[in-house]
């Protein structure tokens, strides 16, 4: 049987490997992500955001559009037709989907929150962890202007990465904040964007490697070295506050300029977050500018403390312009909302589980094999299965199967808990549960077998 | 701000309508379609069947091999590819994909139970009720030969429509049956399938309709009297057993027989069936035929009682010969399964909420919206809040929004619980909640929110 198997395997021109930058999933793997899937629906959901589902194709045109995400992401658009030659295209992100399934239903009420999780496709070089076709998990609200918006979101990662048990830090900034440093070094306005990009790898690649890129890009060595004198100052300073103080201090001489407007905002993040329960997790860092392409104001990343995991687990940040844009009718629509990424949330959470050396039975599927030894006590068996089950006990049960083979599949299969029904067992109505990781047996009436091990669950 | 978005939404050009044959689902609806995918995971997990995630994206090649789903589906298929020149196509359904994933997966331990949820696409003719990309919901076991597995799929198809509320009809069928009837009234092997295509419909379109197709397909008279007196005979019965024992008598001549062979195996169901207390849906339906391509042995349909919608809410059977051929190493891998669909079960559902007038409060997101009446509230607002979500009620908060236009819109959006935060209330630390849909009002302490809410909703 294997060796046929292999031979499939091996055997790559049969088209029995996966596609290239796709992924599939096996049990074991799909069961965590399901269970960090329903953490971040039920979240969601206490916080008063609803599900959508979009389609995952597309006209190529509205795609396409300027607005649905940029040439980046155009490059990288798989394209197709259809049977009435239409041009489509597979979706690359859900927000363009959102800003189309607002712009369609003129009857959806401001604020709307929604989220929605669905796969992605994007053609572009394959890394690692970087596929061509994966889940997104995005939360957004459209119609809110308020800043408390932007730290309710920050709240909802808490508990989010609470619920996991995942330890994180919330990087923010506000992109006025940057852009308001560079105004201050006297940067023109139209190399705000390129200097950004070099200013979020200060402490990654260092201050001469940043020196030569915002060189390299046309600042002024006198602007470099403004630049970096503030942002060295404000980068050393221990919290929150402290830093927010030394801004405003080298803000002080205009109170309109952009970087004070920035502050306000991001004090009032600040004090909403102490109410959102999110306070403890959210560090200031002044340099923050991936995704500035989208941001209007505040934008944030989250990072796994405690995990080999160096990306974002999570990232966000404030859109108002860009639902307006796509519309095309001036009309601007203040939105903020952020993404959630399964996969490396559930390889932190892998990785903290294999550290805690816990692996929870409850979450097992199933949780209790049931082995009839032979035919004559298989619907006696059938029946027992039927009653855990309606009792809310994941059970399986083995047909045709040997005690041995049956013992071995459990084994192999990692399910915790085995209980063998034989005539003894049906005439005394009770049988032996044996637990296959700590090698424990236990004997429990048919009847009281569910309440038992719905205690060895609880127990663990 | 409408009559700009309803500019956008009448210019089709724009690309801003959803693409043929595709859907997207606002929140009223979605929210109920996560309710059904609900029910329809926490079963398939309760039954020990685990989860499995596949890629969308196929090798054109694997998903147009002869028994990735037969020409048919094929004409249907989504192509496209990628920037490495690969021809890909979107998969078209889910059970290709497990017999893929089986062969790649040397470890994979049978018997094999798992399912899938997710979207396929085909680009076929577009109907009510018919999309071109939609969700299967796919639970199947690889590696049990038992009728038993079979019976155990009618066991979870009845708790998960117990668990809707959903009262259903199970018919059920074997392939060996239906081609043993045939036998018997001497029609050829060479015309089984063309018949069994035509007999499925003898109760839609009529005898004398199917005759005129049976005897175009090459049948003669004489063949199609007998088969005739045999079906109006057995289908005049009154239950499962008369009906079996009735063709028993008709095959009684060979006991080696195909049709004896296969009342052998639904007598075999049957028992199994009272064993995993699905019984009582079961209907033997000896001209049942759809889906046979795939199937091999047992076969049913499910059906809503009760419900406008007249096609199959799920279905299913045992495909014995797929993986095998699939792999192309003649080793024969039994399995059996059946698929949910999403979008046609949660219609009935629907017509039954509407049916019986009930709109469940636990359900709705978010079941209670604050409302502070100023900015100098805002704060202990946002602080209720987070309480509550962090006591598990699903709540929303305005910002910045008059008492006014906060009661329109929880109006609007069908908000079932209002709380009205001031200074009295903060001075008293307790709040009135209205229920927006009894108009019923009640003062609670803020403390005592929580309890009050879950109490209310207890009590619907």
């Amino acid at each position: 049987m294997s060796s046929s198997r292999a031979r499939i395997v091996h055997n790559a021109q049969d088209g029995m490997a996966p596609v290239k930058g796709t992924k599939d999933y096996l049990p074991d793997e799909q069961l965590g992500r399901e269970r960090v899937l329903e953490v971040l629906r039920d979240t969601f959901k206490l916080y008063g955001y609803s599900p959508v589902e979009t389609s995952i194709l597309e006209h190529y045109q509205t795609a396409a559009s300027k607005f649905g995400g940029g040439s980046e992401i155009l490059k990288e658009t798989y394209r197709l037709t259809d049977r009435g030659n239409r041009e489509l295209a597979l979706r690359y992100e859900l927000t363009f989907k959102l800003a189309k399934l607002f712009a369609m239903h003129q009857d959806i009420k401001l604020p709307f929150k929604r989220y929605e999780v669905g796969r992605v496709f994007r053609d572009g070089p394959v890394k690692a962890g970087r596929l061509r076709e994966f889940t997104q998990c995005d939360v957004d609200v459209i119609g809110t202007e308020s800043i408390a918006a932007d730290a309710e979101l920050l709240g909802l990662t808490s508990h989010i990465f609470g619920k996991l048990g995942i330890d994180i830090t919330i990087q923010v900034n506000n992109r006025k904040i940057l852009f308001g440093i560079f105004e201050i070094c006297g940067i023109g306005p139209d190399k705000h964007h390129e200097a950004a990009i070099s200013i979020d790898k200060f402490e990654k690649i260092g201050e001469d490697a940043v020196r030569s890129e915002l060189i390299s890009k046309g600042l002024a060595n006198g602007q470099v070295d403004d630049l970096f004198q503030i942002f060295r100052k404000v980068m050393a300073l221990p919290e929150n506050n402290s830093m927010v103080g030394f801004l405003r201090s080298v803000g002080s001489r205009n109170r309109e300029s952009l970087l004070i407007s920035g502050l306000n905002e991001l004090d009032r993040l600040l004090e909403y977050c102490a109410e959102f329960n999110a306070i403890s997790e959210v560090e200031f860092t002044p340099n923050l500018a991936r995704g500035l392409g989208y941001y209007t104001g505040p934008m944030w990343e989250v990072y796994a403390k405690e995990s080999s995991i160096t990306s974002s687990v999570a990232a966000g940040g404030r859109w108002d312009d860009m639902t307006g844009k796509f519309l095309g009718t001036g009309v601007k629509y203040p939105a903020t909302g952020m993404g959630f990424g399964l996969d490396v949330i559930h390889t932190v959470l892998q990785e903290k589980l294999i550290r805690d050396g816990t692996k929870s039975m409850s979450s097992s599927v199933p949780v209790l094999l049931i082995v009839p030894v032979d035919n004559a006590v298989a619907n006696a068996a059938m029946r027992l299965a039927t009653q855990l089950r309606e009792e809310g006990v994941s059970t399986d049960i083995t047909f045709n199967m040997r005690v041995r083979k049956a013992l071995d599949y459990a084994n192999k299969r990692d399910i915790p808990l085995v209980t063998v029904i034989g005539d003894t067992e049906l005439e005394n109505q009770s049988a032996e549960i044996k637990n296959m990781r700590s090698g424990h047996a236990e004997t429990v009436s048919l009847e009281g077998m569910s309440a038992m091990i719905k205690e060895i669950i609880r127990s663990e």
